[in-house]
């Protein structure tokens, strides 16, 4: 079993740092958006007004941030069920990695744009990426079907298809709020935040559990 | 005893590898915010004296990055603490990286603003991202409480008290300093590095040391 | 066999982990040229127009990351064949992602200038940059000449010779394709996106393949 | 011996994590400051003058690239020696990669004013910032003095020594380029290429070779 634990070291470990890393710096440069106002009334008062003025800006923030660690935290569980990798994880895990890091940009759109008469614009945007976040998730967990052979030996089929299902449902609830936010640019907002909210607390209440499965033969269990 | 480490490193691996990440990002990116100056008098001397007057900027980052590396420092010596993390643990550690991650902006700032009319504005929204990374250190303490069964074997449970008193009191400490900063702009912001300083200085002393308590069963300890 | 895995650890640890920080870092920041645009008329239409006008900025961002995706790729695979580091690795990776670091800087350039009457220029300066990681990476290979004695035991000359010569090849693919920019610009950056295409492909087809070939002593043979 | 890998996996890994994640990110964003031109006349010529005009920017970037490469080299060969850390190594380090992360001011300082008639001051600005690098790695040399108890067994103390010496000339190089730079813009800058041109290819012939060195246990030794 200590060769379970080795291999998933020498192929997995590098998948695993870099990942983490673009995660890492995706969720880290989202700050890079939260810009020194440059006020024109240099008062203590005038300043305070500028920095509550960009409260769109601190709003995306709070909610690229929370999405970013919920793809982490569940980048982390799933992958720990690979036991190898082969091209459709790798170049799947690459497009994943590629919408992560490009939603700094409709972040920073919704920061600038979202209360004024463009704000419908900056959430259709902001909206496609967070479906091409779901999007690349879908193609990523094609790669577990166990027909591949790339998962850890006692992963159970239902497990499977229950993570390919809700990802599933999560972008079909993307894709739909699009016409949402078409309509309505603070309810199509409104619509992404309850859904990763949703999906933050499912996440808070399995992390740590999952792993824990009695029928997958894990690092813990190995040794 | 090899399981333990081999836990440590299945399930704690990935949160330190992000953590380090985040922390090693946000600290550098805190020098993105020394910026070149544009100076209209284009001498030797007068860009010398632009550079010499940027001086809050330079203050400003010196005590950014020594909170981070405070920051990390603890992070470091805590979760080796851990066994095995909860949804406490992952979302709590992610508000701590909210934090930590945003602070680049009241750094940014406080390195604009401190010297001119607005600098209490500055200063108070300073200590306010400041108080928000001591406070999600609160949060992520909660987990250590050793009912919640996270903790490694042995860890003593009058080390979890003591650390929680001191973030606790940490946290009194940046509350305190908004209303001084309202008073006085130089004394807040004194107030906060003063804090630091004595943490650094705690954490100077003790690096390298608590690991060695010998009721903790240690990877050291256990081969 | 454990001393394998071991000194691969010790020696080859760090480089991975500064190598895959860099990339992930490179990759990363590329989204950073993805910006806000400002509109003059700030209508929902006005902004949807801005952003479709910024198509260059999306090929250019696709084109770089998909570039360093595969970089990354190949440099995983490729180190995993070292049993040690000397100078010349350790200097001609570090020519190698000095290279990828810059991309970001042509790939601006190209978002920039592309469809104006400077984008020759851009696309030129592009495809040197290319022809640059390329460059490095044939120097890097210099180092995986068997009678270096770096390699792990049981590596094939002949998967070397191969490594060697493909990326030779793409070099002067490169290299031909600065005069064929300066002919046609987007015939230029259409060479160069074919490339990165064809080495994608390849490298989709033998991802979690070559590391099985029978004669290399690996990680999850040597347990 | 499996007891040492595993003590410098647990006290000293993330203490490495951390440092790399900082160099590779200083590193990289070194490339934040290579900007796009915003040319007046553009056409393919004009963008081509513009870009070839910024060349001390180009420079700038090489130079500091290669301090951090360097740098980098030399913290993976001496943090190998420790055994374990204490609090002298964590705050030295600490400013070091303070130092290294603040790189990326004075190379754009440079890359901006080197040619016009401020460049005097962006030289020895750039100069002091390499001071502190160097000056920063003085005090982590003091933690490897033999009586802290830190190193590893059988480093033999003759190679610390020199280490140290090294380390120390170095300091005073830099510290000498100052009032030279303040005489000649150049030569200063001309200097400190030249130092890091030596130590660049001192790192080149010794490294893969100081880890082979009789005395010392290490991890490739220990199994």
């Amino acid at each position: 079993m200590g060769e379970v634990s080795k291999t998933g070291h020498g192929e997995m470990g590098r998948l695993d740092a870099f990942s983490d890393g673009v995660f890492a710096i995706a969720i880290t440069i989202l700050a890079l958006e939260l810009r020194v106002p440059h006020v024109e009334e240099v008062t203590a008062g005038g300043l305070a007004r500028a920095l509550l003025d960009e409260w769109p800006t601190y709003f995306a923030f709070l909610l690229s941030f929370s999405t970013i660690l919920i793809v982490w935290i569940n980048h982390r569980t799933r992958v720990s069920l690979l036991e190898r990798v082969d091209g459709l994880v790798v170049f799947g895990n690459g497009l994943l990695l590629m919408a992560v890091a490009a939603l700094s940009f409709p972040t920073a759109l919704v920061g600038e744009y979202l209360t004024g008469p463009a704000g419908k614009t900056a959430v259709v945007t902001y909206v496609i990426f967070v479906c091409a976040v779901n999007g690349a998730w879908n193609i990523v967990m094609l790669a577990f079907k166990s027909e591949r052979g790339l998962l850890r030996a006692g992963v159970p089929a239902e497990l499977i298809a229950k993570m390919r299902r809700r990802q599933a449902l999560t972008f079909l609830i993307c894709l739909s709020a699009i016409p949402v936010a078409l309509v309505h640019k603070y309810l199509g907002l409104g619509l992404i935040t309850a859904m990763w909210g949703f999906f933050g607390w499912i996440a808070y209440g399995t992390t740590g559990r999952e792993l824990t499965h009695p029928s997958i033969k894990h690092h813990r269990k190995s040794s």
